[in-house]
């Protein structure tokens, strides 16, 4: 449970905003790399942390980000003209670079030297794995891009996507930190009867998830963020641990089944504002093509089907998130098609900011505690003058998740840092 | 005319307010009991008096209403499965009983007793006359429900619907009580023109409603809200009178005829929140069944058509409730078809919450004034600590309507006393 | 740049504020004539400086405008039959005629003489122009009718068109007094070409805009409110002179070509509230019909596609005003289809309520930096008691716009006066 002032502490990413500071601190995805496809085409609007900006491809290719409003008179500049290395408002002809300056003022007498005065607010981009980052920080604290994993790798070897969520992005954390939830919300009814019956029919049809509802919870502070670790009992001095890295400032990465082929999945919760943001999902394999991984019916993540021409799921509040009460009662325990969509449903109806004062949190929430205290804690540092460690440190946060049976009583730090920490492989 | 102060304490009904403590003494209809069919079937969201909440019906044939939230993490309940006498949260597997106990908490460990210290808010429910009630009121303060006569009669004596108005429910009663209006909003052309023309065609084609168009009021007190007669003159020493009951908080029953089928109809305008409510309608004989009741043209309110799939009327504020201005210039007075949706024309055009700082009252809106005073009379007697007389004593709400022809000069409370006290029959 | 307050002060017009006054004080075009197509019929709805109003032709032709809320009880006289030189309330029957005068109260007994207490807001009208004009200030100031000379002509020489914006007013005006903008917005891109690349083409397929993209300002204040000036160097010691009239409140003529048919054309923007206004677009020729006027293609201000049965474009900000991007590249300078919507883009993505305080004014917005401080100094002056002369003195508004070639070194006022005081010919 946190104060209303706490809670809208850890949530709201204004301009301005203690938490809002701190995100912009770290390099941030911004869009997809393809919403750009090639040089001098339409630009692209975005808004993040309740920021309104336009992006555009350059003629050489790189990607400017700046405010979408003139500085002249405030008109669109989504509406401008992408041409020769800038962009060009339509109202008057202004022009303005990657930094936001202005370049050429038609509109003014030429020996003005009106245009040098003219800065726009723009914000320093890079590519890579697929995507536009963006810093929207003090330039003076700018650090180098940190490479998760999945943009180190060739593009062959990665899938990324987005969609638009309806809800403030601490909650979309919360889900993705939740290794509690994939026994009952991402379930198959199935395999919970037996639980639900008193156990006679333990064991039957279960899985590793389900075997065990009531993991218990590990859960340390590193240098990334958190490693989060669950423990579900899967047989006589046996464990199965699911070990979810908690990557600052908002992203995660989905523990592996022990077996299997050893791909990984991830998110991000971008904030559009206070109470929209983007779910960035990530898939990669360290080393073979996931050519066929997109079509796999097996990982639903990547692909809801959307309302046409958006980024927004069919699937949604208005429908009910298409849910089928049939399905619910005899197939799967939410009556929900798709796991992401699953996800997107309980987050958004929580509310555009989940209302933290009512809540009552167990022992199976020992991770969201954590989190949120670890960015309030960040937040509060920076306020006092203290720069983010993992912002200026990006080479931490290259870090997978981990799945694996160990006997009883070992040390899942110990035994996690290894499998997670790709620098150490 | 009321302040600006007066008319919020009239109109605001959500938790804490005095008006919404007052209605909250009261058992008021929260759903049709066919909204949920049978045992298990799917939950439905609901909300009243600002409160969003979830109704289900239990294995056992019960109805539960709780906060549509979970106490764990705020998840939308709405989702929940419905299964062996519990709404369990779809998200983590909580389980909620009627009395919005936590029953089972399977994502903790066996031995915690997290479970029992979870109470979700949770309503007391009935059901009576093909409707579920709910009391939303303290405990303490529960009477029992008290039993309108059509609640009373076998089902195949009543008709019960319901629609979605966009107005506050008060200006709703005051539609309900205002026998004057009857005369222009639900009249027919043909019937009016004599009296705008001078009056050389008067009497032909008129009806008892709209042979005097100016009926004198006369209002009385009585444990029930308010007794209100409309007295026409209709011919030498010969009064047609129509009383109808406001019976607290919200309904009403509308005057019949005095000849013909003593069928009684009535409303009740249920506030959702503060800008909408639900129109209760409820038609019933005392005696014998009213098989083909639902689709006489004659009770139009029980059937406007309406939007596919939702319980909100196809004609519309956005369609300007399809008014046809051929038929209002030839045919009726408003050229809207229905006369369900000419009271809801003109109630939600009114505003959300009608602003009562502007309006000029004539004696025919004795009745208005008057219940005005008495829901605001009851509400800061209950700031004061005395309960409503009416919510403790159900029984006097068992009224009907009344009308009738009598000799001039009678007393209209002493007359109508036995025909609308049904426990007087 | 504003501050924030001016620009408040400058913007917002509802009943009390200091510009809202200022605008009550000058007769307003409310609705065009053909609304109201004959005697007694349907009634029509309209927002004028965010008052909801309701206007109806009598059965002797005149428009009245009142409130759009009874007096009695707040019912929409919307749906109010228009009947006998009077628009009377579907609720109860009362009627009102042209002054807001109730003149009928059937509801109420014959002997109550509450009808003559019961007066509703209502408005003087006058028509001319094919527009019905309303005077919403107070009664001792009213003027009389002023008439451009748009409602001087005989009607076959006058074409007048009106469609909604979605922003405040003031930047509407900003952009019909923005003479510089028509060099870029409103232009092609085979002509700009040349400048882009250099200059090696000027010339070349430029028109007089585009040949100087930079024209010098020179703004003078008049009776009628401002005659601003653009000059563009054409040729050696010859300069095309644009000389706009900002008339007050919220009047412009578009500037002709020195050559051609010498019709004229003009634009209000009439506040709705302070987030929507009307765009009114007329078109007139002085001495001859303009038959053909209304289908030719290069007028294209008065037919953008409507959405069906409104008065809104099908170009909107939803559909980002039909862009198309190849269009932009290829042909015309913002890839929009008609000039029209061009502006509505511009003016519509500024914001609901332009945020004056981060803008960069440069010497291309002289004119608009002085009709701010014209406007907002009247409504000073009021406030401090001094009626605004122009409302007093109607005659004064009755201006057309310049455009000509003339020598260099010219008094720019005495040479356009003769030319746009319509009483000087």
């Amino acid at each position: 449970m946190l104060t209303q002032a706490d809670n809208d502490y850890l949530c709201r990413v204004g301009p301005g905003t203690p938490m809002g500071n701190l995100l912009r601190r770290f390099w941030m995805p911004a869009i997809i790399s393809t919403e750009l496809p090639e040089p001098d085409c339409a630009p692209v609007r975005l808004r993040l942390l309740s920021e309104d900006l336009v992006a555009w491809r350059n003629t050489d290719g790189s990607v400017g980000i700046m405010q979408n409003a003139c500085p002249h008179r405030g008109a669109s500049m989504f509406f401008g003209r992408n041409e020769e290395n800038g962009l060009r408002c339509v109202y008057h002809g202004w022009k303005f670079d990657n930094e936001g300056q202005c370049v050429d003022m038609p509109n003014e007498p030429a020996e003005s030297n009106f245009k040098h005065k003219i800065k726009a607010t723009a914000y320093p981009t890079e590519e890579a794995g697929g995507v536009v980052w963006v810093y929207m920080g003090p330039i003076a604290s700018r650090p180098v891009l940190p490479r998760p994993e999945w943009t180190l790798v060739p593009a062959a070897q990665r899938v990324v996507t987005k969609y638009r969520q309806e809800n403030n992005w601490v909650q979309g954390i919360e889900g993705g930190i939740d290794s509690s939830h994939v026994s009952f919300l991402h379930s198959m009814v199935a395999q919970h009867k037996p639980n639900y019956t008193g156990g006679q029919l333990a064991g039957v049809g279960s899985s590793l998830f389900s075997a065990d509802k009531a993991p218990e919870f590990r859960v340390a502070t590193t240098d990334f963020g958190l490693m989060i670790g669950a423990r579900r009992r899967v047989a006589e001095e046996q464990d199965y641990w699911r070990v979810t890295p908690f990557s600052l400032p908002f992203y995660t990465v989905i523990p592996n089944l022990p077996e299997g082929d050893p791909h990984f999945s991830g998110h991000g919760w971008v904030p559009i504002d206070d109470e929209h943001c983007w779910l960035l999902t990530y898939s990669w394999h360290p080393s073979r093509p996931m050519s066929d991984f997109g079509e796999q019916p097996g990982h639903p993540a990547h692909w809801a089907p959307m309302q046409p021409g958006t980024r927004i799921p069919r699937a949604c509040a208005e429908n009910d998130y298409e849910i089928d009460r049939e399905m619910q009662r005899s197939m799967n325990y939410t009556g929900i098609a798709n796991v992401s969509i699953q996800d997107r449903a309980i987050q958004e109806t929580m509310g555009p900011i989940y209302n933290r004062t009512k809540e009552h949190l167990g022992s199976a929430d020992t991770a969201i505690i954590m989190m949120r205290r670890l960015l309030m804690k960040l937040a509060r540092e920076l306020e006092a003058g203290a720069e983010p460690y993992a912002a200026q440190h990006g080479e931490v946060l290259t870090v997978r998740s981990a799945g694996y049976i160990a006997p009883a009583g070992i040390s899942f730090v110990e035994h996690s840092e290894p499998l997670m920490r790709v620098s150490m492989k």
